[in-house]
């Protein structure tokens, strides 16, 4: 070893004693004879003094930032302690040392309010690493891995390794694939997530399954994605929905209170997706925010709102709510004091591109009682009354209500709701809401195919009672543009998401346990039999073996770990990320790659001008 | 919930109560009217007891083998108590019951002495994993798992996950590549191991990493290696050889306690790779059984017997000795009154191709004190002591002698050794033996390339004495016949193995830290600068910011695991494993895949005729 202690361990007891340090220079500090050096590991940082008469070898063989350095010395007592500091009681007179590597300047200071950009923090995230604020992520994240597997141990759940060289079954997202050199013209697939070996599992047998597991997409990355990510996958046998809530809900909370130190003895809200829908405008919901939504009119899509009032607002001669597909109302608490000033830079805010919105319109429910509206001239201020009181507005409250096309004013309005709750305070980092939403339609419709792809993934369940629904209706759409009135369209999922703070972090579903249903559920999709069995053929023989009913969940763990650490980006939480291009800048991967590595694969490029 | 209990777990101690069992249908046997069937699970048996007037309706459904079944009834105390069960005092007198699924009859018997070939078993894996063997090889790898992680969270090692998708730098083994579809004519490449970005972890400052990691190597499987396999992958900084022993032995001896119950209270014992080559013939000894080697030349290669004594054989007109570049001997003990056959048939065993010795020579040390030898001819009895003695065998033992070219014939006094090991009963699945293998040269020399390679790998770090000698010295090698004399070839490495039972476990190194070492390291495996920068450019930098000293291991899991588990193959240790061609037979993987996808990659197959 080349230390006695770390650089986080030496407190007042230790005074007297002889030590040896190793880590890296923080700091230097010269004051006349005198040296100060701060000397960081990872588990802290102790202050040396070097003295001149004592190490007359330190002036000709200068520190610099980053340097590796070795101290001997003894503990002693800081005359001018440091409270903010765990070893600010002490440092370290020391009476010999040895660099053991130099260190070339570093590109950007290494420090929580570094000047290094994006670009060159990544080139050299060997440097960023170093960063306490990088590496209180990461151990944050060793941190969760260890809470997780701790209780899934307990609750007797096995880490079962499923393997990473698979087979292609593209459905939706692509695979990656790996060329076979033993097996020329095949390839192997990366998994997009182990769900069929974990089914597999079930069927053999194994009753709880987990594992901390890397996947891969190869999507078109968005801000935020990663071409290789990490979950949390689980699944169980034997069990219904009720179960796997109560199960991993507690996984959740287990996961706070060992590493947040939270009590989250509340319990775990629900919604189903229609009233998520309605009421938030996305499907996952954040719910530190209140300001339910009110859709005033009844639109014809899969999400209706059933208490819509379309009299309320209709018919008074405002051509853009007679008009609008959809209006939809939110109340703001306490805000019918906004300034002209402060509800014209909202309306601003909902017209840009990104909203898309054409105005806005408010009602400010006056504390004394009286009603104020942006379209006073249309509504009677009964009226204007009806209307706040169906939005549940309290005296001193603002309504504001957004009108337009169906799709984009439900995303409008929940941008709105967002919006208005960062304004306000109500997202708050510290603070933890979990809900689950439920009850998701089995199918969406695909326009462009004419046909019903799986929301979750092909192996949901239908709710138990659709069952038969399933098995008996045919899928086939004849009049595309009354999709919605197919029996398909209204078959829920036995699925769930759980939803942190208005990000999803994890999903799931009971499984399809029998053969005939899967293969109905397949020809859904529009697989025919030849596909299925090329595709699927083992999990199909596998259901003819005694299948047990099985669900199971899966949690985004790098999400997980952001939302815990407080940050809106996963990259963050990740040691060696990717950039939105795909690229690791600093190995410089992809790359490209010898002629005889082709070659030995039996492949060649074919790149298009 | 499906069950109320698992088939595990209803005792003496729940006669009375209702109970809700699910699992899977073991046997049925049916005497009259009554029908006992064994109900099991992944937690055990339960018998159940069905009577024809309680349950009419299993003559119109009846069971079969791995039906998944539900049953409600009442724990009753069993008239017949099977005492080999740990449910063996009870039986459930079933009330209701639902076929949950039916299933077919499996290809072959679920049972551990099943009836079901390799291939077979392989196909239906998902049916071959409900065998409890399998099942229990499952187990104790999750417990394993539990226990390493256990050992190194406690010892204040960070799990930190690091790249799948990263950059092909083919050292040795080939590299699986993937095709990046956002970067045309670019590739990816999965690890052979998280090597280079656990030392930049190093350099980051993360003082103690660890992870239980997919690694992934594309070459010609031999039997048992799998082209996707685990590692328990660590690395320390501020540490020297001695620190990684004292660490990792501990860690495995945490492993036996927790997961075998073996307190492993003795030193692990360490061999130098010189030792392990001459006194058993290969770089993993077993320990478990004694017999040392002793080659009776001094042969003209690395592995010098230093106590070769070549008069005691040389001399005596016996031409195979005298001509002979080696003659390798072993002491059995007790074995001096095997017969003529056992004699004979252990000189045909030596004389099998894959052993490939002309003959084999003995020398009986008779417990009167008198010596009998298969070239009596030659050797006066006096001569045939001095050899015995030499070889340190005792009355009643019989020296094995064979003779022949180096390599050869130390490979096959190493398998003889080990047969001999088999036959006498010293290799035990349930002992188990330790040993550090250490000093292992740092370069080999590639004879077609005429020129070093890395015995290890090129981030081993020579022993700290021969640095300047590395630095100093010019790699190049002007004589190829006289390698040997080259500096190069005495250089050892800061390496080591960790051999459980003859079997590699674990290896690891001290790893250079300084980037002159490291570019020299390169150069010496003949990489020019251009190369260097292009592969490893990030290391060499890193290098240059503050490198501390530091070193880790490997440990192959899988091999670990199987071991651990009384077995020699890893893939009964792998719950989805490959075949010898690196097919996965069940997923039918690798296979072709979709033009379009070739398209988007923009690759092309180029097949040999």
């Amino acid at each position: 070893m080349f230390r006695t202690h770390t650089c986080g361990e030496l407190r007042a007891g230790h005074v007297g004693k002889n030590t040896t340090l190793a880590g890296w220079v923080q700091t230097i500090r010269k004051f006349g004879s005198i040296t100060f050096v701060d000397l960081r590991d990872r588990y802290g940082i102790t202050q040396l003094l070097f003295n001149e008469s004592l190490n007359p070898e330190l002036e000709k063989n200068p520190l610099g930032r980053e340097f590796v350095l070795q101290v001997n010395g003894t503990v002693s007592e800081r005359s001018n302690k440091n409270t903010q500091l765990p070893t600010g009681d002490i440092e370290i007179l020391v009476s010999s040392f040895t660099i053991l590597n130099a260190a070339a300047t570093p590109p950007f200071t290494i420090q929580d309010d570094t000047d290094g950009g994006d670009d060159l923090r990544m080139r050299y995230r060997y440097l960023d690493l170093r960063r306490p604020a990088v590496r209180n992520n990461l151990e944050l994240r060793d941190a969760v891995n260890r809470a997780a597997r701790n209780y899934l141990h307990q609750e007797g759940f096995l880490d079962i390794e499923t393997p990473f060289l698979i087979k292609s079954t593209p459905e939706g997202a692509r695979d990656f694939v790996v060329p076979s050199r033993m097996n020329p013209g095949q390839f192997y697939a990366l998994p997009q997530s182990p769900q069929t070996f974990k089914q597999l599992l079930m069927v053999s047998g194994y009753d709880r399954y987990y594992q901390i597991v890397k996947c891969f997409r190869d999507e078109d990355l968005r801000a935020d994605r990663q071409p290789e990510f990490t979950q949390i996958d689980c699944e169980m046998s034997f069990v219904e929905q009720e179960d796997i809530l109560q199960m991993f809900e507690g996984l959740i909370k287990s996961i706070f209170k060992e590493v947040k130190g939270i009590d989250y003895t509340e319990t775990v809200q629900r919604m189903s997706w229609e009233e998520a829908m309605w009421t938030c405008g996305n499907d996952k919901p954040d719910i530190r925010i209140g300001m339910k939504l009110l859709n005033l009119k009844k639109p014809d899509s899969v999400y209706r709102d059933r208490n819509a009032s379309p009299e309320l607002i209709c018919g008074a001669d405002f051509k853009v709510f007679d008009e609008a597909e959809t209006v939809i109302a939110l109340a703001v608490p306490g805000a019918a004091e906004y300034t002209r000033k402060q509800t014209d830079e909202l309306t601003e805010w909902v017209k840009r591109p990104q909203i898309g919105m054409k105005g806005l319109v408010y009602i400010k429910c006056q504390s004394d009682g009286h009603f104020k509206s942006s379209v006073d001239k249309f509504y009677s201020e009964e009226r204007l009354q009806a209307i706040a009181q169906a939005c549940g507005a309290q005296p001193g409250d603002l309504v504001l209500i957004v009108a337009g096309a169906e799709e984009r004013t439900r995303k409008a309005a929940s941008e709105l709701r967002l919006e208005l709750g960062e304004r306000m305070g109500l997202r708050k980092k510290d603070e933890f809401k979990l809900l689950w939403v439920l009850d998701f339609p089995l199918f969406e419709y695909d326009e462009e195919g004419n046909r019903w792809v799986a929301r979750h993934h092909p192996f949901t369940a239908p709710k138990p009672t659709q069952i038969t629904t399933m098995i008996e209706k045919e899928p086939a759409i004849s009049d595309a543009s009354k999709y919605l009135d197919h029996p398909y369209a209204q078959i829920k999922a036995n699925a769930y998401d759980m939803v942190l703070n208005g990000n999803e972090i994890g999903g799931g579903s009971i499984r399809i346990y029998q053969r005939a249903l899967q293969e109905k559920m397949f020809a859904a999709l529009g697989m025919d039999k030849e596909e299925q069995q090329h595709k699927f053929g083992f999990l199909l023989g596998a259901f003819e073996y005694g299948a047990p009913p099985h669900g199971g969940i899966a949690f985004g763990f790098d999400r997980l770990c952001s939302i815990l650490g407080g940050s809106e980006s996963i990259r963050d939480f990740i040691a060696f990320p990717k950039n939105n291009a795909g690229r690791d800048v600093m190995l410089d991967a992809p790359s490209s790659i010898d002629d005889k590595q082709l070659d030995e694969l039996q492949i060649r490029l074919d790149l298009k001008k």
